[in-house]
């Protein structure tokens, strides 16, 4: 009869505390978006499946979770293709509808169906659930918040600068110590250019990743049996020893590049960046990054990604210029650059270090002891005033055992508990038990706001 | 090539005024919530079918959103199922999950689940998006947001009152006059134990409700034509003409139910929470309303409903007291009582009644111009020192023409224009214009704070 409960694999409950953290973490986000002007959209946990299906690769339209039409699902599905049990050609016959993957498809969708009443350059920014039919493991889930903005409709690059200044005062707020990773896909194209190997760029960028590790001479040696030329590789030694100050790398780069039209606009734009973002002295390291090659298949311009710098820990935040998120949807022209802030993440960051604010979890500020129907009527009325006040506060509702409801208190955490016996009444008082030192002293009503204020 | 981007019937996009006034809303009641002693909990939009199925009855099952397992869906799936058609049976086969339906089963799934980790009584809130299949019409939608706040694992009254006030802050904090109906199933019980009709309750209420718009003697042959006996609808008079104070109805019902020990103990509990809550001095008017039948399939004690005085719309909340929530998971005695803000109504009532307050949708408070490169590094600089006084501010980002700068300003409602030209850059200061007044002066960056905070 009864049911073991359990929820499915890959997705989560969060507790009040678990909660009361993440709250913390989206309202310090969003208050950093407010104050950059950036205005907060929603869009449909469902989509219809004709606006996700081919927009994250054939990997991606099998991670979509699709929604069984309702009733007579069946009434559209060929007979060859039941009897065959063809799932892959069923599915669009019995699902219309289906989960978001990320929130970039559905804010394309967005702009291009409310172009007319939308105000460009649109600043958004957008905090849901999205869902992936992973495999479920170690931090990865199949239902997850991603908390994104983007600018849309302007190809400035002081959107860029404000990005990376947005995210500076985020993790500032946070106490995150950071480094901002800045690359451009027009610098790696550039690259890629001048050695005649465009299908190259990624080995390549990862090689450069791996020197730390393995030392410039195996880092040559598995750029040979990736299949690049030993003079390709000689004219790769410059960015393999790119060291130094985001200056010294500039200059390496520009003697490399400097025959490349797109690599030396790749150049001016980062330079553009780089000198912007100094100027607003910026808590967090910026660093140029040549091994930075997230999201090649869609950014088109810069690129960047945030590394917490006293956690072990992989992208915290990531974000880039893409060129044109609307025209799948018949809406060219649109350029865009956006970020995102990786919530889990920042959770176990927090968490590590933490860094939490000690008044992160806090709720009721005292809770009043229920010593039966006349008393509790008389600490009703206390509680409203304190709550008119301000402070949260709670009456335990059952005239249980002292113990119950000292130990109700005590695993709420909160940090006071008030009584209101038949000598209080008379007094017009309220005695007040601090939870942490044991004291405890009978107080007026304006001096127990006092007190709790 | 390119779709008409459109979302499935039934859901709805937020734009960024929708967004605004919806977190108006939802913040008002959480900082409520709060202030009572609620504590959020978050659960995934997917939940196993087992959890879902059999608890909204046969209507309700059919009105879950079923997600199609991943990968070969019909591995499970019998022949003869297939060969049929037969969708009925099919669908357990090759689905495993499905949306929530509401937040109710799934609190309830999550007490028993975490019971170790709770401190009872414990006192929940959630809002959170939940999915119906039902035919999407004006006012009812496929995905909406519920609002909820429950007690549960106490069986006091106190909660009751607790709640009931809670609703009169947080509407009495919208500025909407609200009417709370309250009501006991005990009592609905005691009346159809009197007459010897328990299944005609249902036909009773709704004949009350019909007195104002009908007449007493067409209610009379209403209840007759029902089926209830001629003595049994002499006996219900008095509850027909059910006027006057609370306390006159207490009386009544009082006279009416004497030999009732149910319906006894029913108007025991309304004297409870009615006598404790004038004993706050509400602002809401709180009606005895014995015609108040909703849920009368899982409401075992208290039922409330709120309408709103000033515009003529259905219930904009909800709720009540049930004996067993989590009874079918396995774990019995755990009784609650629970409220639910109808938030898309309370959108309405807000919007009709022009409530929101003027700063709900404010968003950027200067957008400074672009002039060119120099001049806007100047101008991100001031933007910054804005910001860090907490002021929302941001910079054009491109150097368009002077009119569709202002434009953007004009149509993102920012209330101030500031500029930064070579004159300003020289001065050390920047002009500002009032956007309503077309007011301008130039200002030093002291003076915009001032003048800006």
């Amino acid at each position: 009869m009864a049911q073991k409960p359990s929820i499915p694999k890959g997705t989560r409950d969060f507790s009040p505390i678990e909660m009361a953290k993440r709250n913390y973490i989206f309202n310090t986000i969003k208050d950093v978006f407010l104050l950059y002007g950036f205005q907060q959209i929603e869009t449909p946990a469902v989509e219809n499946l004709c606006t996700l299906m081919g927009k994250y690769g054939e990997e991606g339209d099998k991670l979509l979770f699709k929604i069984l039409n309702s009733g007579d699902f069946l009434k559209s599905a060929p007979d060859d293709m039941l009897n065959q049990r063809d799932c892959q050609h069923l599915t669009p016959k019995i699902c219309e509808k289906g989960l978001r993957y990320d929130l970039t498809v559905p804010f394309a969708r967005y702009v291009v169906q409310h172009r007319n009443e939308l105000q460009f350059p649109f600043k958004r920014y957008q905090i849901q659930p999205v869902w992936r039919a992973d495999r479920p493991q170690k931090g990865r889930y199949r239902e997850f918040y991603q908390c994104d903005a983007d600018v849309v409709g302007s190809d400035s690059l002081v959107n860029e600068v404000e990005l990376i200044s947005l995210i500076d005062e985020v993790f500032s707020r946070f106490g995150i110590n950071i480094t901002i990773k800045v690359n451009n896909r027009k610098v790696l194209s550039g690259i890629a250019e001048m050695i005649g190997a465009p299908d190259k760029i990624i080995d390549i960028t990862v090689a450069i990743d791996k020197i730390d590790k393995i030392g410039i001479e195996n880092v040559n040696a598995e750029l040979i049996e990736k299949g690049i030329s030993e003079e390709a590789v000689e004219m790769l030694q410059p960015l393999l020893n790119l060291t130094g100050t985001n200056e010294e790398k500039f200059k390496t780069l520009e003697a490399m590049l400097g025959n490349s039209p797109t690599g030396k606009k790749g150049i001016e734009e980062l330079r553009f960046v780089f000198n912007n973002v100094a100027n607003l002295s910026p808590r967090a390291t910026v660093e140029l990054d040549v091994s930075l090659a997230r999201g090649l298949n869609y950014y088109t311009g810069t690129i960047l990604e945030v590394k917490a710098n006293d956690v072990a820990m992989g992208s915290i935040t990531g974000g880039g210029r893409y060129d044109n998120l609307t025209g799948v949807f018949g809406m060219d022209g649109v350029s865009g650059v956006g970020i995102s802030f990786g919530a889990d993440r920042i959770f176990d960051v927090l968490n590590t270090l933490n860094l939490y604010p000690a008044d992160t979890c806090a709720t009721t500020k005292v809770m009043f002891t229920n010593f039966g129907d006349a008393e509790s009527k008389a600490a009703l009325n206390i509680v409203m005033k304190l709550r008119k006040a301000g402070i949260p506060a709670e009456l335990y509702p059952e005239s249980s055992k002292m113990k119950k409801q000292m130990g109700y208190a005590d695993a709420k955490q909160i940090p006071y508990v008030a009584m209101v016996g038949e000598s209080e009444i008379a007094n017009g008082t309220v005695t007040l038990k601090n939870m942490a030192t044991g004291e405890q002293s009978e107080l007026s009503i304006e001096q127990l706001i006092d007190a709790l204020k």
